[in-house]
């Protein structure tokens, strides 16, 4: 028997390319829309927020996108990741199936998100600007950008969705430690921040709201721009070296997976992981099961409309075609701040749609009982986003062995929770409050949808 | 030019045996006296506390120890760690200096822990015990032996110095996931901590004392043992693997160190780094420098008196020759909580009585001035003990500038800071207080040293 546990890479095995799987759908997505005109946005729309380079992939229908070198040089600092071969947590759960997960978790950060930070910094760096903004929610992605940042000589300005600033102050310490600026919002520096204020003066903030601030501070000055953690094209794409790397490893591991997991807030490290796997299954006429995993508390793929919608809830963005819960719904505050977007990826809610992928909803207290069920077992205590994952891993390895049968898991443990152990220490305590999202709370928030000719 | 970052190696390379280099000294360490006769203990005498193979290994002068298979498939899951080159400080600091670092921060629990707390789990278990008992500082090596009691199924009960149980929430939290009971000390649960608390109510604590609590409470019972993180012969071997793995690095890497250099607390993280490259040297009649980094308020190496003294405040151990502030010294609140104990290794002090290693202090601001220093170029955000070893590498590798001399560096990134950034935000906040240990306060702690023939 092949007792190893963990798939390590040479450096030289690290992906030379992003893939790109708009070459490989059997048809494209909705195009993005200009919300005054209804129209599809150009290059030109885009270009006070991001560098040329960066709208061109959003853009690209190119298979595989070359990798920086100057990019590459950096994800080698913990590139390739690992992949590990859960064997004590099958014995555990006495179950036949080989499970399999792929560690986000050793970035510097702790988190996938430096994948796409460190492109988004480069290209912005080399196209001239000076300063980014962002947004983060439990500070992964902020975080990952303020190190980026760091790494090419820009300063960056996070603003952070205030229940999380309060929540995890130590992240924001992270942040800071790696010289960026961390504003708690909704705030006053922007229209967007205060408009939100004078209504709702105790807002917890979201997604939705710090991205509308992000942007407004980004788009009239010249060399500032905008990044985003999540959600577009050539985010999910430049996640892909997770499971171009996880296809290598498990030739390793002479194995293949039935079923792909992974949580989605954006959709970014779902799509980075899944996305090489489905292209392959779509080029090769095979088929794979693929699970998205969302909190209950914010379903927008088990729950959401699947319609032309804002990406922020100031409405500054254009219109994308995505599963949403409304552009002004905001989640109830729960830890995994990094699932708390109302909207999906464009691109996860075309896969979806084209039945490509299943999605799934758990609540909080069910996640964390997976969580700690996966430290004890397994040493490593996941992010709180990456239970989400965790749970459907075990539900699938149970449901292995109730049927009998030996398939192989692969999910993406996109990030640990170092950062997040109030959110365990409230577990432990009984004080998690589980929010399951009602049909009537839907349709209030789908009722503000903007209406396109589409 | 090699532009290589990181040496990985595959887990078949994970070493067979640790290293233990009782067997290269010129000569040996003193022996451990029982503090009532004044005469050399026995492995009876050891019992009550320890399972015999640790007892064996505490006194064996073999040059290699086997590694159970058991653990090694523990080890196999986040070992061999990464060794890295540190181009980005290299450039950043324009030395001409190669600096290396072994990062120990991919353990389960952030640091080098796990590497004894695994092998002491697996030979408790092994002759039967149920139950262990240990000290924490800073909670690393609490979490440590949580997560190997929990691989092993053995309860844990760890007794975690005050001041740390009440700054570092999150460490405790992380035990805690791990099933282990945390008690803060003093606690009135011995005689040893209800004593210190009838003189002391507000004692922060110190690990001389979480020691006595943690040995009082394993002695008299049969099924529970008692389990040290550091200073111990057998400790300091198991974590050789560091050493071992960096020299075999090292070599895919084409050099070789000119200048050693590891932080000390009880001096586990250090020796296991630096103990394989010493053997090397003394077999090879080679020199090489090896520089142990301490807190200037807790300065056992540097301003200590080597002499025998009691390993815990409750004077419960035998008696051990080593550089020490006196078992009753508490030291003064300061973040790298992993450095907070009165004495050293006697195999550490031993070294430094031979002249094979030097050592140095460095006040808790200037360290960790050098840690944000690292991080921002690094991208690792490295935990406050941690940093004692990185301020000593600047200023080596600064040295090397002034000097002119491309000498290669290497030192021992023992830990990850995640769970400390409280202590980044005070050390931004300006609220770190440096506490330097005056003559007089020496004089003092050394004035109650045991009287012994030796």
């Amino acid at each position: 028997m092949n007792d190893q546990v963990k798939y390590v890479l040479d450096e030289s095995r690290l992906p030379e390319a992003w893939y790109n799987i708009a070459a490989d759908l059997p048809s494209p997505p909705p195009p993005v829309l200009h919300p005054g005109t209804g129209q599809p946005v150009g290059p030109d729309d885009l270009a006070p927020l991001f560098p040329m380079q960066i709208i061109l992939q959003e853009v690209s229908t190119d298979r595989f996108v070359a990798i920086p070198e100057e990019v590459r040089s950096v994800y080698r600092q913990w590139r390739p990741t690992p992949l590990f071969r859960a064997r004590r947590l099958e014995r555990h759960l006495d179950t036949p199936a080989r499970i399999y997960y792929k560690y986000e978790g050793v970035s510097p950060t702790g988190s996938h998100k430096p994948n796409t930070a460190v492109a988004q910094a480069y290209y912005n760096k080399a196209e001239g600007a000076k300063r980014l903004t962002t947004e983060t929610g439990a500070g992964q992605w902020g975080s990952s950008l303020a190190f980026a940042g760091r790494v090419f000589g820009l300063e960056v300005d996070v603003f952070m969705v205030r229940v999380s600033y309060e929540q995890k102050p130590y992240r924001r310490a992270l942040m800071e430690t790696f010289g960026a600026r961390c504003v708690p919002s909704p705030s006053e520096e922007t229209n967007a921040g205060r408009a939100i204020l004078a209504e709702h003066p105790d807002s917890t903030g979201s997604l939705g709201i710090a991205i509308s601030e992000a942007v407004e501070a980004a788009a009239p000055r010249e060399d500032t721009k905008y990044s985003l953690g999540s959600v577009l094209n050539h985010v999910l794409m430049h996640q892909t070296v997770i499971g171009e790397e996880a296809q290598q490893q498990l030739e390793q591991a002479e194995d293949y997976p039935d079923v792909l997991i992974g949580c989605t807030g954006g959709g970014s490290n779902f799509s980075g992981l899944v996305n090489p796997f489905i292209g392959r299954a779509l080029r090769e006429e095979a088929s794979i099961r693929v699970i998205a995993v969302e909190p209950a508390a914010c379903p927008s793929l088990t729950k959401g409309q699947y319609a032309f919608d804002f990406g922020d809830t100031g409405h500054l963005t254009p219109l994308v075609k995505m599963h949403t819960l409304g552009s002004t719904f905001v989640p109830p505050p729960f830890h995994a701040g990094g699932l708390r977007y109302h909207g999906m990826a464009p691109l996860v809610s075309h896969l979806k749609e084209l039945g490509l992928i299943e999605a799934r909803a758990y609540t909080q207290t069910e996640v964390f009982a997976a969580g700690v069920e996966f430290a004890q077992v397994e040493g490593i205590v996941p992010a709180p986003e990456a239970n989400h994952a965790v749970k459907a891993t075990i539900d699938e390895a149970v449901r292995c062995r109730e049927e009998g049968v030996s398939q192989s898991i692969l999910f993406n443990l996109c990030g640990h929770g170092h950062f997040d152990m109030q959110a365990y220490t409230d577990f432990f305590a009984g004080k998690l409050e589980d929010h399951a999202y009602s049909e009537d709370e839907v349709a209030m928030a789908l009722a503000g949808l903007p209406t396109v000719a589409a």
